[in-house]
Order: C-alpha cells, then sequence, then structure tokens
C-alpha cells in the first residue's frame, strides 16, 4: 500500500511540474508575441488556456483521491492539500498570461509606443521564480523556496520603474495614455504572476519547516 | 464520532463566516476611508489584515486536523478541502483592501479629482457577492453561488465604465494622471475583490453540484 502510495506521489509530482512547464510556456509566449508583435501567437495563448484549466481540475481530483483512499498521515496528508492549492496558483498564472495576450493584441492595433527592455527581463525573472517555486515543491527545499520570496522584491522594483517610465510618457504626451497604460497592464500582470510564484514559495517554506512566511517580511 | 465531527464541521462554518465578515469590514472601511478622506481610518485597514491571515491559518489548520482526526468520506474531504481554498480567497480580498488603503493614503495627499459615485456602487456590488458566495458555501446553495457568478458582469461593466471615465480626464488635463490612475487601481482591486468572491461561488457549485463551471460561461 506505501509502496503503491509513494509511486502515485511521484506520479503527482511530475503532473505538477508538466503543469508548470506548460505554464511557463503560456507566460513565455504572451511576452514573445507582445515584443514580436504577434498577434497570431497571442491568440494561440488565449485558446491554450483551457489546458491548464483541465490540468488544475485533474490535480485536484488526484489529490482528493489519493487522501480519501490512503488516508496519509498527517506529512503526506499535507503534501496533498499543498498540491492542491499550487495547482490553483498556476491556474492563475495562465489566466494572466491570457491577459497579457488580450493587452497585446490590442497594443498590436496602434503603433508601437517604444521598445520593450524592462518588460522581458522581468518576464523571464518570474519565469524563474515559478521554476524554482515548483522545484522547491518537488524536492521540498525551503532554502530554495525562500530565495523565491527574496526575488519577488526585484520584480516590484522592476513594475515601479516600468510605471513611472509610463507616466512621465502620458504627462508629456496624452496621445500616448492609452497605450501607456495597456503596458503597465502587462507590467501589473507580470507582477502578480510573480506573486503567485511567492505565494508557492511560501507555501513550501510552510510544508517544509512547519513555519509561516506567508504574512511575514522573509 | 460523526456527532462530534458534526459540531467540529458547525464550528468551522461559523469561522469562516467570522472571516468573512472580518473581511467584509476590512472592505467597507477601506472604501469609506477613501470616500471620507480619512487616512487614520485607512491605516487602520492596513494594520489589521494580519488579523484576517491569523484567521486563514486557523481555519487551515483546524481543516488539516479534521481529515487526519476523523478520515472523512468523498463529501465531507472535499467541503474540507474547499473550506481551505475559500479562507485563502478570503485571505488575499483583505490584501486588496488594504492594497486600496495604501492608495486612498496616496490620494489623500493631493486634492480630490472628482466626487465618488461609481467606485462606492461598485464596492456595495462586490460586497454583497463576498457575503451571498459564503451563504452559499454554508447552505450549500448552489443557486445562490451561480447568481454570485453573474453577478461578476456587472462588477465589469462598472470597473469598464470608470476606466473610460479617468482615461478622458487624463487625456484632458496631464496633471491629473496620477491621481486618476491610483483611483483606476481602486477600481481594479475591486473588481479582484469579486473574482474572489466569483472564485468562492465556483467552488460551490462544484462542491453541491460537482460541476466544474469555474473554466467556462455560466
Amino acid at each position: 500500500m506505501q509502496r503503491h502510495f509513494d509511486e502515485e506521489l511521484a506520479t503527482l509530482k511530475e503532473k505538477i511540474l508538466r503543469m508548470g512547464a506548460m505554464v511557463e510556456e503560456q507566460i513565455a509566449n504572451a511576452i514573445k508575441a507582445l515584443v514580436e508583435r504577434d498577434p497570431e501567437l497571442a491568440q494561440r495563448v488565449i485558446e491554450n488556456d483551457h489546458r491548464v484549466n483541465a490540468m488544475d481540475v485533474q490535480i485536484d481530483e488526484d489529490c482528493l483521491r489519493l487522501i480519501a483512499l490512503h488516508q496519509p498521515m498527517a506529512g503526506d496528508l499535507r503534501f496533498l492539500t499543498t498540491a492542491m492549492k499550487i495547482s490553483t496558483e498556476l491556474e492563475r498564472m495562465s489566466d494572466l498570461a491570457e491577459n497579457i495576450s488580450e493587452r497585446s493584441i490590442e497594443l498590436n492595433e496602434e503603433p508601437q509606443l517604444k521598445p520593450y527592455i524592462d518588460i522581458p527581463r522581468m518576464a523571464q525573472e518570474a519565469l524563474r521564480m515559478v521554476k524554482e517555486s515548483l522545484d522547491a515543491f518537488v524536492n521540498r527545499n525551503s532554502e530554495l523556496a525562500r530565495s523565491v520570496c527574496k526575488a519577488d522584491d526585484v520584480i516590484d522594483d522592476l513594475n515601479h520603474q516600468i510605471f513611472r517610465e509610463l507616466l512621465s510618457f502620458m504627462i508629456e504626451d496624452p496621445q500616448t495614455t492609452t497605450r501607456a497604460i495597456r503596458i503597465s497592464f502587462i507590467s501589473k500582470y507580470l507582477e502578480r504572476i510573480a506573486d503567485h510564484a511567492t505565494n508557492i514559495a511560501e507555501l513550501v517554506v510552510y510544508l517544509v519547516e512547519g513555519k509561516i512566511i506567508r504574512h511575514m517580511d522573509v
């Protein structure tokens, strides 16, 4: 029974990593579509969101089935309820990739305001956070999880920087307002993606160390 | 054992409703502080957020303890894992009430841009959604939950309307840009509070009917 349970846990971890890879691809493609002004790719991101949603539902059901069937002890039980929460966080990230794509399709209907430099950098940082938070989960690595929480500050700084720059565009030339606001939304969506990665990392620290860092400064 | 479990479930429901009431108060006070230009009240909302966080942790622990101790059957198990997810949604709403308060403190440092009419209306609608989604949960009322999901459209429309109005302010007079953007953030935070209420309502429909409406049009 225990061996069977361990095998099922391993399969679950794989599924979560697979879902994570799908979400990373969604985010990366959303930013690629923005930078390369490729509305078809943006549309594909929007259409692929349902695949991430289906994974979320499946992981949830797997966890419930494992709990009901194996009635695991405290540690494994917490691992499974954490997995359920993590798949929700991933699903929300995919929604944000969809939001990025929507804004990028709108932006594509007007001339480009400026070349994108900080947004791809921010996306790259956010993607790293997503990947590392999931690695931290499957390997129960709370040190890695704590480093993800710290990286969130970099993202917040980039978001503020982008916002201030766009604000000056808007004040100097009101004609840029609509475009600048759309770009600031995208920056905000990336910040929220990083927040979700941070949520995952905080869940991992709690899972491994039993310490709640969710609601305090790390 | 079953009677004891039922009593514990009743206590858990009470706790969730109490947490919900706290979150509603946080949101209502955040908007009151904005409209009445009362930065002290806004500050109080920010300081009270940790009380909501503590409730979230406690509800989570209660659910885990109930699952481990009583090894409930499928229906009750799903109820408990849903409760864990709902307390996360409530905690996120309180974070957004905190964000509203931060913007409202900033806005208070400058003259008022315009009287607030749509924002309080939007807040009222969002508060009703929060309340009804929780009532739907404790009473397993999927019809009420479905009506919450539908109400989300009203909020989205209000958010767009507020945004368009603020955009015209910014384009006509760039001096208003910073303030207009802060107000548009508040409108966006309220929209996200309503999204969290919708998430709760969708969880309730799934709990009661076994149907996933999370990822489709209701």
